[in-house]
């Protein structure tokens, strides 16, 4: 810091893709504060480090930080500063705060630099300053990229390059940067295996009319590979390159740029003479709404997954009280009757698994030491995915492992006449996450109750389990939903230290009807797994509710009985028994 | 415009206030248009005239443009030219287009300058080109100005100011000027007759420690108002006095002013030495939550209102069929039965009465000449509010003159459910009304079907019937919902050509309960008029709704038993009954 002319340095915790997991190369955030969360921003200043991260992770930070002399920020709750605050505190007027621009989006700049500046501060890009001193740094991945089949993929990469040069086109621009891992494997149809849990590779690409570049590490991509892409016109370059390219842009280039999605150290590679256009960028936009080829598949993958958890709860049911267990044996067999399934390739994320208390940790990451003995009482809640050729999956489900408790039904019911309420909801062509959200909660808020995270995130297509643009949450999110975009619809409610529930199903939008009042969109629900009727109280359901539940579970048995096997059948007809 | 050297001018169709009801003289818009809707806004090139308008005034705009040779531009319409865009095409590069900036906000000002600037136009302060030559005139209103006596208004206004400064002290600035004309009343505790519908008076004010001045006329305050505000310390100055004081002030100013509320020449009048903030104005918010005092008094407000539109109801039900009777005689009764109320003021708006197809027509304005004939038959929809001292009021109700259809009844019940939907629910602090909207519309969107207005506005305490900032719609408003804020719950249902249903109750904002979840809010409806159960189908109600109306209509006939005569009690009792 001081070579650099910096009294503060800031790690935002992402990468030069602005990934939510990481490759290890770049997590300098874990390894200068040993805070493991996924989202967190620390700065260090000659006397102090502090690290931002938001409710999810106030526990697990509050533990990881124990004894480092880091002070933990907990974001959005009364009272704790903003970083820029807390700088101006900490700091001289006129000092200058540094960090790696690469690791840091043009919006997180803008506003950054901004809240900066209001209190007399300035933000300079010093690079890595870890480079120089991180011993046993992970090196930068050098995993194969592979093809994503057109049997999978469905559309072909240069009918996906002319998909998004049209809506560049439409823009104003002649030319495009993609820079966020998952919608460079979408567009390319590739997938790598260079980050936990999400099937992308590291790279960057640059589409215009003339060229199509895709700059990654040429030891990722084998020659038959590279071969196949030359002969589709697509040239191959090193990932360091990007920034020389950019540097070289001619002037009749009109950019166009996404400045939640890519850094601004790319932002200022771009000529003065280059004229940029921000805007969402393409390949998001139009990965976002699944077509017709993808949907069918999914609904394929729906059954395999859904297989799977029947027979993983039928493993669970067999064995629980019986043998010894853990939380831990939990994200083992989640992962196991999985990998049993075709066309499986690793889970979507790492599975969370909370018995009783440890439920009600959100986002809480079991290992073989910390995972509590299972015996046959209480509450379980697992939420677990997989990464499938075709498809991503991501479920939760919470389950009574002895006679539930009168509250503990109320709550699990009341959580899921939310989760019915917004698979069943119908709304009009134009309407945003944020006004839908309240049909997953009015039933908890009506009681007094809430959860403290969003509804549904956008869900990839054997890519990222957490996609944008769109969410269902009460935050605003002026993206609309649209027809054939998969989310999840994952309603909870968390007792601290006695119990979690949270039942997650993924849905898609559809188009439903068309009236005098306009076009109506719904949902379909597409995860197939029983949801646990002992935790149901049926006073609190309504005839249409119930209706339901008889409907879905007939659905589940359906589909998936040509998957299981007898006595895995006869379970999973018992698990989906009519209630009336 | 030659002599201003301009090419087209903007009619913002404001006033140097932003009020929504204007004085005469700055109707300036109709003058010239001929349209008399309360928004849009008139452009004129050399060649053409253009009238943008939202989807409200549609079909009244299309009618009163009707032979003029101006161009209506329907708004938030697909394919309809932003102003901007159309200027573009109709003028050349370089060009100018001018505008009364003291009808301009600093936001709307902003907004036009930078969306010109990006089409190569620019933007001009030229005055008010119609100063010129608008023979007849209005002139400036010289109505008196009133007290809002403390008995109704409840805090001093010297009360008032010390929450103003200390809101903004606690914003970083030491000044701040009120140009909104319902926060001056407000702030001040005086009334006026300058606009109709809107108890307010033109002026403005500058507080700060040292400093309260008010802006106005000298000859809108008598004597004895003039004394007493100046024993309290209130410097009283011509209205046009406002610039030239604003132009003069000292650079150890730092002046708060509200972006939304205050003009382009107020914000070009203050000196570059002088640091502004801008913020949503202090009185805005101070007066959006009402005080306990203040709502004690709109609850007496409400059974008054009450009681007139049981009379009213009562004279209707005597007299249609059996004399004859039109719209304009609905309008006029309901200001007529109003009136016999004590401390009422005039109406809060011009009533919306529309008899079956009439009522689909959501902002219709009649009159005497345009009034439909009242028989016994069909459905009537009456959209009405008072001022009083003690508060404002606006209600509607729709009732069937004849045995209603099947799918009156279904249309009726499904746009109550969504009315008795929103005044059940409960939800956490932080709520934004947009995260609100959908209890309103769900029952309507799952059948496929929808209305294109809002839910709630909020609503002044005997000031403006539209007050901000708050609002229940789609559209996201990030004002969060408050303790104290009084809002209207209007959800409605418009069949063009057959008939309108809109229910509309004030509701108020109110702390609901704590839990570990943390606070929550509900509403308490304030309006108390009964709602016609012979529209009513009752296998849509669950019981819980039912139950509501059946609460509701016993809150109603014993709040208003004791101001109604023996007839009107009976009939009351009818219109109140207990269904199952």
């Amino acid at each position: 810091m001081e070579k650099a002319n910096v009294q503060a340095y800031c790690f935002s915790g992402t990468d030069p893709h602005q990934s939510e997991y990481l490759p290890g190369h770049w997590q300098s955030r874990s390894f200068i504060s040993g805070f493991t969360g996924s989202a967190g921003l620390v700065i260090v200043t000659r006397d102090n480090t502090a690290l931002w991260t938001d409710s999810r992770y106030f526990l697990q930070a509050a533990t990881e930080l124990d004894g480092t002399g880091i002070e933990m920020m907990k974001q959005r709750v009364a009272g704790t500063p903003e970083p820029a605050e807390w700088l101006s505190e900490t700091l001289s007027q006129a000092d200058t705060v540094g960090t790696d621009f690469s690791c840091m989006s043009i919006n997180q700049y803008k506003q950054f630099s901004s809240d900066l500046a209001a209190k007399g501060l300035s933000l300079k890009d010093t690079g890595d300053l870890l480079a120089a001193f991180w011993e046993d740094r992970p090196t930068m991945p050098t995993n194969k990229i592979s093809e994503h089949e057109l049997q999978f993929a469905g559309t072909k990469r240069t009918d996906k390059f002319k998909g998004v040069l049209q809506f560049v086109k439409a823009n104003g621009a002649n030319a495009t940067v993609i820079t966020a891992l998952d919608d460079l494997a979408w567009t390319f149809n590739l997938r790598g295996t260079d980050v936990d849990f999400n099937p992308v590779f590291i790279g960057f690409a640059f589409l215009s009319e003339d060229q199509k570049i895709l700059f990654v590490d040429s030891i990722k991509i084998d020659s038959n590979l590279a071969d196949q892409l030359q002969e589709e016109g697509i040239q191959l370059r090193e990932y360091v390159g990007f920034y020389d390219f950019l540097l070289n842009l001619k002037d009749d280039r009109v950019v166009m740029l996404d400045p939640a999605r890519t850094n601004q150290a790319v932002r200022d590679a771009i000529p003065d003479a280059v004229r940029i256009i921000e805007q969402t960028s393409a390949p998001t936009l139009l990965k976002a709404q699944k077509s017709t080829f993808e949907i069918i598949h999914i609904r394929e993958t729906m059954k395999k997954d859904g297989a799977a958890m029947v027979n993983f709860l039928y493993w669970l049911d067999k064995t629980v009280g019986k043998s010894p267990m853990t939380e831990y044996d939990v994200v083992e067999k989640l992962e196991y009757f999985r990998s049993q399934q075709e066309g499986f390739r690793g889970n979507s994320f790492y599975p969370i698994v909370g018995l009783n208390g440890n439920g009600a940790i959100v986002h809480r990451s079991v290992t073989k030491e910390t995972a509590a003995s299972i015996c046959d009482e209480g509450i379980l809640l697992f939420d677990s995915g997989g990464q499938y050729l075709g498809g991503t999956t991501d479920i939760t489900r919470t389950i009574a492992l002895s006679k539930p408790t009168k509250m503990q039904k109320r709550d699990f019911t009341l959580v899921l006449k939310g989760m019915i309420g917004l698979s069943m909801a119908q709304f009009p062509a134009g309407t945003v996450g944020s006004n839908l959200d309240c049909y997953a909660r009015m039933h908890l808020w009506k009681n007094g109750m809430n959860y403290g995270h969003g509804t549904g995130h956008g869900i990839g297509y054997f890519l990222n389990v957490h996609e944008g643009p769109m969410s269902i949450r009460q935050e605003y999110n002026e993206q609309t939903i649209k027809p054939g975009m998969v989310l999840s619809n994952e309603p909870g409610l968390y007792r601290e230290g006695e119990y979690g529930i949270r039942i997650e199903n993924v849905i898609v939008c559809i188009e439903n009807e068309e009236t005098p009042f306009g076009r109506f969109l719904a949902f379909e629900t597409l995860t197939l797994c029983p949801i646990d009727l002992t935790l149901v109280d049926k006073k609190l359901l309504t005839a249409e509710e119930m209706d339901w539940i008889n409907q879905y579970h007939k659905k589940v048995l359906k589909k998936l009985s040509p998957l299981l096997e007898n006595e895995q059948l006869d379970f999973l007809k018992k698990l989906t028994r009519e209630i009336n």
